[in-house]
């Protein structure tokens, strides 16, 4: 992986085999990035679990052949075990017929380019939302 | 909703019920926003209607149950009247399935993260382009 | 074409029938852009060839009616022969069924609206990578 920043964007590229969450995480770590926006984010992946959200849980469907990744957005907060990484997928099969939901997990194939958005001087959180039963984003936590 | 700000780049978090375009034209006159691109939006939305542009006008589809919203990109202007949006988005329904064209109107559903990338110095027009049908973004429309 | 920039930030207005990797690439010359993500194009394209990388070569669908441009993400890299443009995008039909993959060539029709983030102090390469076969990211390719 290689990361660089210019400004308040970074740039990642990723690695055929690396985890995209874990490889974006490690370049939050590394760089204290604590609110963030993830802008774009290309290349193809060979496995990845895409999600749909039917109000009580994720309607799973696993991928594990090779996709192109057509479209990559989301945000990045900051919880006490670490970055809380929210990302949306859109991934083409041979036949380039495109599908796509909340992304849970996705390994890269041959490699990837992420572009993040950052807001320096902020933490954003990501709480559980009791009424709603998962972790919703929250740009002003206040002091953690 | 929540927004913030860091040097030119604006995040709103929307909320279950809002209507996307109301909530993303309030960010923008409360923030004095007359030239932006929208760079990112995620969450899900309960209701839409895509749009695919015929050259003469646009085939609507209606959507009246959840789908995530995978991607969304597009460009604020500023018209006499306040915030010209212009959204096109990707939708994914409970099989992971993506359709998608020119959002003409959304409703969110659990939550909405939308990353704006401003042009402070700048307003954009969108006038109508008489031989089009439409009107299309001008990046540099003069005093106004 | 129109093309304004404001800090790192570039948005490019594309007019009907022009070629989106020529426009891309011309707006990249005459700014000096040697590094820099695509983070947002919408539109219409009037013609393309979507392409999905099979490990050895890619397997193309070359696409000859209108279809709404609903999304755009890459990167712009900098090389001899000038700048190095890699682009997925996500093509809807009038149907709004959506296809994609990586963009091999485009036309604009209609309109397209394009944002890009620079990295102004940086320049991005794109050497052939002999183990995959094709050129790859190299956000810190030295000097050259």
């Amino acid at each position: 992986m290689q990361t660089v920043q210019e400004g308040s964007h970074v740039m990642l590229r990723l690695d055929d085999g690396q985890d995209l969450f874990a490889a974006i995480g490690q370049a939050a770590r590394e760089r204290g990035i604590r609110a963030a926006a993830v802008v774009s984010g290309i290349g193809m992946i060979k496995a990845a679990d895409l999600g749909y959200w039917t109000g009580r849980e994720y309607e799973v469907e696993h991928i594990d052949t090779p996709h192109e990744l057509v479209g990559l957005q989301g945000s990045i907060a900051s919880l006490d075990e670490g970055p809380s990484i929210h990302l949306h997928a859109q991934l083409a099969n041979p036949h380039h017929q495109v599908i796509g939901g909340h992304l849970l997990r996705a390994t890269v194939a041959v490699v990837g380019e992420v572009c993040l958005e950052t807001f320096p001087g902020r933490t954003f959180g990501r709480p559980m939302n009791e009424s709603l039963g998962l972790r919703t984003l929250d740009l002003d936590p206040g002091p953690i």
